[in-house]
């Protein structure tokens, strides 16, 4: 028999059924608070200096306090994975506001931000999908302005999921005035027949991606060609090849959007090879 | 001694302290969820049954059954308001898609909404500001693009309300392509200097508020003149007299915008015949 599933509360490891906030955690009441996931591969956390690092930033840009220092974070997340002992997988870490009678504006500073963390199993590294690829669909991207914040405020994209899911698809790929932002929960590329990869540039628009930019370093001492420019849903259905990118799919290749097949309907060369790069740079560095 | 503060969750009246949620929740993860706010007068709820349908429009519209019929909503409200011997103040109801692992997409079908609900005693029939007239600031409205309905995903108006608390405001009203939308947590409404009173159509850029709707048929009633129309700042700050509409504000007079005098500086005539209207109202029918 397994150990319970243990997670990590305002200082604790609690089991997972005695893990309860209170009602007025302004995460439950207002969406206020950041979150991030790194993945888990071979007991060791990926690209995580990079999520922490973007876990600081969403707080600074909404005035929550970062309650610990990296290596605090790095400490505390080390420690929840070997409670659990998972040796593939994700961990999840969210700071809200805190806890304080309903009111919009902040509550006093000396609120103690509540920190969240768990971990799930999760076959990441061997995830079938990435053998077959994903079909995907679009949707009008009806968030937010500030994108590049990684809230709580999560109700679009789970519509957008939803939507997916209803259409028995892995993803949605978000679009507005006529190009693509990103996924639902993910960094959406293509490759080009001219052999070019191309994603979109950073703004408020979307995340920035910490599987994106480990890729885009990749493909640039991989010698592969890089364009950051907008692209629409009518060139990534004609392009030679297409993947979305995120902490727990890593490199996913796309082989059709809204029905249309991408390329030969199968994962790209190209695709395959920025997985491999992927990987052997997570095993490595984690 | 008073009796301690007393919650609904799931079924349960119970004491403040002890009313949590699970970690899993969707309304702590994502945003997942839909409130409502009713005044509480004399004891009794103000526009309460208008309060209840707009619940229910919006838990249609993200997909979340209502747990409630209108009348089992309304004994539990009732019960709530007499537990906490509230004369005057507010019920809040929130209701989340359940708690289940995380993950984007809804769970199963049969998975349960969370239901939670608790009273704030407050002063909301003779507001000091009332007499004074609120003054506020306007902000872009950076808000998603389904803002009729009222989802707890409410980061963009803590951090509108935070820039109004440090302003030394009452209130923010956000705009939007040269038009203020409505305000944080309130409906914007400005009377022009020929005596009409002006507030923007409904549609999806906004709230369909029911303290406005109820003032709209107020003020029809009262054979005032009435134009539903988009404005701009530089209308409201040049208007005669502004006001903004709210659950627990009632009718708020605006006094000031960014630092410009609305008309001369105090509350208008108008906007206190509104207020009177709508007590009235709110006490007849409650």
């Amino acid at each position: 028999m397994s150990n319970p599933r243990i997670v990590y509360l305002n200082g604790e490891f609690l089991p997972f059924a005695e893990a309860r906030v209170p009602i007025m955690d302004r995460g439950f009441l207002f969406a206020d608070g950041i979150y991030e996931v790194s993945a888990i591969l071979d007991g060791r956390l990926v690209d995580n200096a990079a999520h922490l690092a973007r876990l600081d930033r969403s707080l600074g840009e909404i005035g929550i306090r970062n309650p610990y220092s990296l290596a605090e974070w790095i400490a505390l997340e080390t420690e929840l994975v070997a409670r659990n002992a998972v040796a593939e997988g994700l961990v999840y870490m969210q700071v809200t506001r805190g806890v304080a009678e309903r009111d919009f504006a902040f509550p006093s500073a000396d609120t103690p931000p509540t920190v969240m963390m768990f971990t799930q199993a999760k076959n990441v590294s061997a995830n079938p999908m990435a053998e077959t690829g994903a079909k995907i669909i679009t949707v009008p991207d009806i968030r937010w302005k500030r994108r590049d914040i990684k809230s709580i405020a999560l109700l679009a994209q789970v519509l957008a999921k939803q939507q997916a899911a209803e259409a028995g698809v892995a993803e949605a790929w978000m679009v507005e005035d006529d190009a693509v932002t990103e996924g639902a929960s993910s960094t959406a590329f293509i490759v080009t027949k001219a052999g070019a990869i191309v994603t979109r540039p950073l703004s408020t628009a979307l995340l920035p991606g910490i599987t994106r930019l480990s890729v885009l370093r990749l493909a640039e001492e991989a010698g592969l060609s890089l364009e950051e420019r907008l692209f629409s849903v009518a060139e990534a259905c004609a392009a030679a090849e297409a993947f979305y990118t995120s902490a727990s799919a890593f490199v996913m290749p796309v082989v059709s959007i809204d029905g249309h097949v991408v390329g030969d309907g199968k994962p790209g060369p190209l695709t395959r090879r920025l997985r491999e790069l992927y990987l052997g740079m997570a095993r490595e560095s984690a």
